[in-house]
């Protein structure tokens, strides 16, 4: 069977991407509208990641929990700028029970098994769990609470795609509650780190770490910090946000803590939270025109390996040459795949680990055989050599990092070329039609974010925590601008 | 603080449980009827159960992948019997936005955003899932697909209890697709199998493994195979179910292969699961009225280390003994606490540990520091003995896999204790008041099997596959049996 071609990135980026997702088997939607099935491949890459997130979330002293899937609706209503923001496009549970139709056809919900109070699929959790923070704290020995929950969340998304953005999605949901403010906005930042090193270690991807605007602040936050990531067509990608939630939802929810002072005082929050949003941007940070290029980090298989034989007799004497070089990959903790399967080609199953993103390729045949030597394929740059067998394990090893450090770099390299300073207005209205990060002045409103907006579609990503501090004017309207912040069109 | 003593089990069983699960922070109820919140400690212990399965079904070949969380209507009536069993009472959503309350007062579901197609949260998800495959095979060469999902699913029990019976719980949920009715009846019993280890090795659980009668069976399946359990107060829990499910639910969502034959066939399948049920056998087989006792091999602290001290240079003296101790578990892999906080006493301590069923308790006081010795405390049989400092790991390395053995062996000698044969249903009537299992001869009709439910309140647990296969007569109606059943009173 032929392998049949990506649209390519050049052709249509947006397109590139849909069918990548479907062909490199990751997700594929669902008869359910807006949800997605994520399968086996694609689940593969999000429990690396998750075991990677979980380990650094425990070694910053974190503990997992879980809390109830649905909310009751007026919890939603107790943190008033929370419900503006989450309270609306929600899948709602009304009722509890379905009976036979009478008229004979299949089931229909019994009108009798109407909920008192109508019961909300979780858009994220700030009230169930405050509500039963409430029950677990009453002394400053109480706190910190640091949890974690790995969940599902639901929310009705009118527009959605894989990954990026589905009515149902993925993610962890971290909430934390402090003795003092110093003490919650230090967490915030801490997992605002976290998250930064996981993009850059695990998934290769460059990030600005900064803080939000009040227009595009978490609703019933103080402070929204977040990581931005810069995707291949130039477009933004918030890859995750850490919140300083100051006493909001403590006062929703009435928690209060005795200080070391006595003194009843409110509780400090934050929370925080990665998705399976970010495997579209692994996707689009580092994935060509032939598939996917996963980091070595968080790639279900490493190194695929593929014998190359016409009969059995062949496979033997080759799997006798591999088996060493198989056992001591393993022996290094790297993940391999052997490929022996005689149904299909090599051609074909070159194409097809290619398409998956497996970093490196190993085939040997006959000549391999006789010379005493493998061929290596490296999917990041896709280029091939011929090598001894003799100390090939090494240098997988050192291939494999080699690998993981090039796609940073080329990302970050890309982004670096993708960020531009500007100081006019108009400049920006051309350049932002190019794509990527501009760093520009801004006088701190939201009515001049707001007109950039609806003039340009770029919104302000963040306001960096680190680069450049000199003030300047506004590019807008000329007032006082405190520092330059980072624009750009957004996923 | 003085330590609040649990209920005894002697003097209410039920009160005991419930009392355990919320004083040694495993769950508590929600503010959502009949959803429970599961505490950092319990989820610590389920997590770790979550490990081992997983890593045994991926040695299986299992992978994991994730299907979406609501289901529509007419989905769960395409197989009838599934339809009766799962589609009643669960949790419907009706509406997908939310609005701002004209009169004011927080929010109101939306009228204009009725779904056209109610959605059921999952309260298993063999219908979603089936409907998937049906794109993913064709041909015998996309056989066998072996997924598995760990998710939350949703029954609206009208009685709950933590972790036994809750309206949203946590489980993993296997779905298989198969060439052949033999293949899936092999991967039914394999799962089976995996279950039944885990249960033995891991949570220290002995179970009787069969197969259910017809009335016990799974709604939709052919046979579904079980693993039951007794617990102290000789009542049986069903920990985990296997089910073949024939070709009822290819049939039912239209899902064929090309066989080797080149003939459209039906794809044959299993589905097989365990939940946070599993918690509540853990908590009853091997707690006692201190509190829990967790097996080794599932304690996220498996030793807590007390230091004895009233100042802080003779923690510091007692810290450079043990450093090294410390050193030496962790380098064995030994999960441990060291507690040094000084605002509980150790004897609040000591008790704390009890109660959260810490296997092994090391204290290490003044007179220990004199002597170079250290006292040790085994959980299960609540003894202490002071040992020397030297070679201690090695001791607590070899007391944890006694621990872990002698707990299975209680249960198992109470299990045998607990294990009749009853010949006539005059002494099975007095018989089964006193609990446990009996092993008895039955007609293999529903109608008897109603019979003694309704008179008895026991049910028949499985037809074992191990142990006696001598026919006999039914107990109740003297009708030809061929062999005797498992009967018990069960959760």
């Amino acid at each position: 069977m032929a392998y049949q071609k990506l649209t390519t990135r050049a052709e249509n980026y947006s397109q590139w991407y849909n069918e990548l997702v479907v062909k490199a088997d990751l997700a594929e939607q669902s008869a359910v509208r807006g949800c997605m099935v994520i399968k086996p491949y694609g689940y593969a890459i999000w429990e690396r990641m998750q075991a990677e997130l979980d380990r650094m979330f425990k070694e910053t002293g974190h503990q997992n929990a879980y809390f109830p899937l649905l909310i009751p609706k007026s919890f939603l209503c107790r943190e008033a700028e929370h419900v503006e923001g989450f309270a609306k496009e929600c899948a709602v549970v009304t009722h509890y029970r379905l009976k036979n139709d009478p008229a004979g056809k299949g089931v229909i919900v019994d009108p009798d098994a109407k909920l008192e109070e109508e019961l909300i699929v979780r858009p994220t959790s700030e009230t169930i769990i405050w509500s039963t923070y409430k029950n677990w704290i009453s002394s400053y020995r109480d706190l910190p609470i640091l949890c974690n929950q790995w969940a599902n969340v639901m929310r009705w998304e009118m527009r959605t795609r894989l990954f990026l953005r589905t009515a149902e999605f993925l993610w962890q949901e971290g909430h934390t509650a402090h003795a003092t403010r110093e003490e919650a906005l230090e967490e915030a930042t801490r997992m605002l780190n976290v998250y930064a090193d996981f993009a850059e270690r695990f998934m290769a991807i460059p990030v600005i770490k900064g803080v939000k605007s009040a227009n595009e602040r978490f609703a019933g936050a103080i402070e929204t910090f977040c990581i931005e990531a810069l995707m291949q067509d130039g477009k933004a990608l918030q890859a995750g946000t850490s919140h300083f939630l100051g006493q909001n939802f403590a006062k929703a929810f009435d928690v209060t803590f005795l200080n070391k002072e006595n003194k009843q005082e409110y509780v400090w929050a934050t929370s925080w939270g990665v998705s399976t949003r970010l495997m579209g941007a692994l996707i689009m940070t580092h994935s060509d025109d032939d598939g996917l290029v996963l980091p070595p980090h968080l790639a279900p298989y490493q190194v695929v390996i593929v014998p190359i034989f016409k009969k059995p007799e062949q496979l033997q004497e080759i799997l006798s040459k591999l088996d060493p070089v198989i056992a001591q990959l393993k022996q290094m903790g790297i993940r391999i795949k052997l490929d022996t399967n005689d149904q299909q080609t090599p051609g074909w199953k070159f194409a097809e680990y290619e398409l998956k993103g497996v970093p490196v390729r190993l085939a040997m045949g006959a000549r391999d055989m006789e010379n005493g030597t493998i061929e290596v394929f490296r999917r990041d740059t896709n280029t091939k050599e011929t090598l001894p067998l003799e100390g090939i394990a090494e240098h997988i090893q050192a291939l494999l990092e080699n690998i993981q450090q090039t796609i940073f770099q080329k990302a970050l390299d890309r982004r670096t070329a993708y960020t531009r300073t500007v100081d006019t207005y108009e400049e920006f209205k051309e350049e932002i039609k190019k794509g990527g990060f501009l760093l520009c002045h801004w006088d701190g409103t939201p009515e001049t974010e707001e007109k950039i907006k609806a003039e340009t579609k770029a919104t302000i990503r963040c306001i960096p925590f680190d680069g450049d501090k000199t003030p300047g004017k506004c590019m807008v309207t000329g007032k006082p601008s405190a520092q330059r912040v980072v624009f750009a069109i957004a996923y």
